[in-house]
């Protein structure tokens, strides 16, 4: 089995060492093989996803993702700019299931913003359709009005859209995933302002007509960023669009307060799958050692039962990541009065030595 | 100076009742006529916004509007659903700059899913666009795709589009605010993604050029809506498009725990203003008499101050607010231990005593 290892920019080296670590020591026949991306592409190859890179990737059936980005490349053009990397694998490997939990881990329910009642045992998980919506949509760009409110004058403008197929298949995603879980799925939309949504709430009800054992509920985004914080536990499944998923997926993780402990699965048609820790890459405090490995460590975790079907193996390395917090450890972000605190290494050492 | 009355649907016409009863006790030569709207207007005239109501909303010096909305108008055709009243007033007065204050009132601090040190003392002003983005861009419909990932499927699309002016007048309204304020704006985009967010970026910086004493952040818009969670009160004054306005306006005024005291202004460029509570018609609570009427009194207190030149008699409002407030008179969504449970029409009485 093929891993491609793109750890990109920022903390990005440093928390895909340790995950690399602990594969290793799995005693699984895997052959893993490094590229760069992101800025870090761009700086030896001027492009942030270069077509070896790509190929890489493409070859593999699994990439284990760190992070991209950094102030520096804000002023290249778009194109060369760290993100496109990341925007261009989910295009041309066809990644259009975006799996990302937002748990909130026993031992760090007071890192939260929220009041511990709300967040104590909180586990969602937000499916986000991944390669569509107004991410893709063409036509887009910059034109002069020729109606509208300023006809005559400059404007930009992008395209929304979803087809018939793409909501399909994204909502048997969620109806699936909800039948492991709690069985019910929240549809988040803006059907009483775009077209788009309303076809997404119809397509999406009628796909639910083969899930009769899975309960759906419809909310409009703006009510579904409100409920998050109201009542967080009120979810189980939540599915929506690529820009909505974007909001809400990033909103659900910080409501955790764990955000350097959530994973993410990016899964094509194939169960090929890039799996990347939720949060960014942090340029502020890449190089000193003391990001927290952990998201990306249950990244791979997710990558071995997704994609690899190695369940057991994830299996291992969830309770070793849950025993290394059981025993105090604890990177600066989640660091809090009466534990350990440890380096990104130290961290990645405790999970190892559970292993 | 004439006030159009647009109670509307489910708790609208309760609370509308107080804030004009408070109105009636200023002693301001005050002229109110009432219109329905919404599912009220649907239900008399055919129409969620008939021809009369719209016409008294354009020959009034401001609105007062309620809420619209309810479940059981859900099946209706879209043109005919309460919320393209509201719509179609902004579209109509262009009504483009929406104000919306997320402020944890000090007695209060406990309502709020966030911790007190987290909101105790939050005053953010989120300026939202209202007239233009994807919420009236054309074209938008269903069609057969001819490209895209499927081909040949059915589709729905829509058209996000901002012209300069509608940029320039929106940062203008955003600098001006914060001067009168913190002197500091986040400037919400995606403009890693999307056209129409590069170039409100781009306009966004020329204006500033002109505020060189106001402090002007970019900010994407996952990542505030994290950051409205993580630290609500690193934000001062916040503009945005009318679409992300619309998610994190509504994330935010959840955060404060006290939406139903929030009031919200929307203006056009005559200074005509609709003025609403930022909460819903709550259509579940309607007709019990226990919906809490503050935010629509306190609407009626910025609608006095922006559109009727009559700012002591909105100062007098909101210390009215005050002391209710400080005597421990709470409707049940703001009630806790040791305060004193009161219905909507008390409520509105107290503040009218304060007076
Ligand atoms: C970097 C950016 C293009 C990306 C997105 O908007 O999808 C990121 O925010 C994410 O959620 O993975
Ligand atoms: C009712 C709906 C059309 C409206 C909007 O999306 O603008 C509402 O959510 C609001 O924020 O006033």
């Amino acid at each position: 089995m093929k891993i491609a290892v793109l750890p990109g920019d920022g903390i990005g080296t440093e928390i895909v060492a340790e995950a690399v670590k602990v594969l290793q020591v799995l005693d699984l026949p895997l052959e893993m093989e490094q590229a760069p991306v992101g800025g870090a592409a761009y700086e030896l190859h001027g492009h942030p996803l270069p077509e070896g890179t790509l190929n890489l990737a493409k070859s593999a059936d699994a990439i284990l993702f760190g992070a991209v980005g950094d102030w520096k490349y804000d002023k290249l053009d778009r194109p060369l700019r760290p993100e496109q990397a990341i925007l261009g694998l989910r295009k041309h490997l066809g990644l259009f299931a975006n799996f990302r939990p937002a748990i909130c881990y026993e031992q760090l329910v007071g890192a939260s913003s929220l009041k511990p009642e709300l967040v104590a045992g909180l586990d969602i998980l937000i499916i986000r359709e991944l390669t569509g919506d107004i991410y893709f949509g063409q036509p887009r760009g910059r034109r002069t009005a020729v109606d509208g409110l300023f006809p005559g004058a400059d404007e930009a403008f992008d395209t929304m859209r979803y087809s018939r197929p793409e909501i399909e298949r994204i909502a048997h995603v969620a109806f699936q995933a909800a039948r492991q879980r709690g069985r019910k799925v929240t549809s988040v939309d803006k059907a009483n302002v775009l077209e788009t949504f309303q076809f997404w709430k119809d397509v999406v009800i009628e796909v639910h007509a083969q899930y009769p054992d899975v309960e759906l509920q419809h909310m409009y985004v703006d009510n579904a960023a409100m409920q998050l914080v109201k009542s967080p536990k009120s979810f189980d499944v939540v599915v929506t669009g690529n820009m909505f998923g974007d909001i809400l997926s990033d909103e659900a993780s910080m409501l955790t307060g764990s955000i350097g402990m959530l994973p993410s699965a990016s899964l094509n048609d194939r169960k090929q799958g890039l799996y990347e820790p939720s949060h960014g890459s942090a340029p502020d405090i890449a190089g000193k050692g003391i990001a927290n490995p952990l998201a990306t460590i249950l990244s791979a975790a997710m990558m071995l039962r997704f994609s690899l079907q190695a369940p057991e193996a994830a299996d291992r390395i969830e309770s070793a990541v849950k025993s290394v917090l059981a025993a105090g450890y604890r990177t600066p972000d989640i660091w809090s009065e009466g534990t350990q605190k440890v380096g990104t290494r130290e961290m990645g050492d405790a999970v190892v030595a559970a292993l």
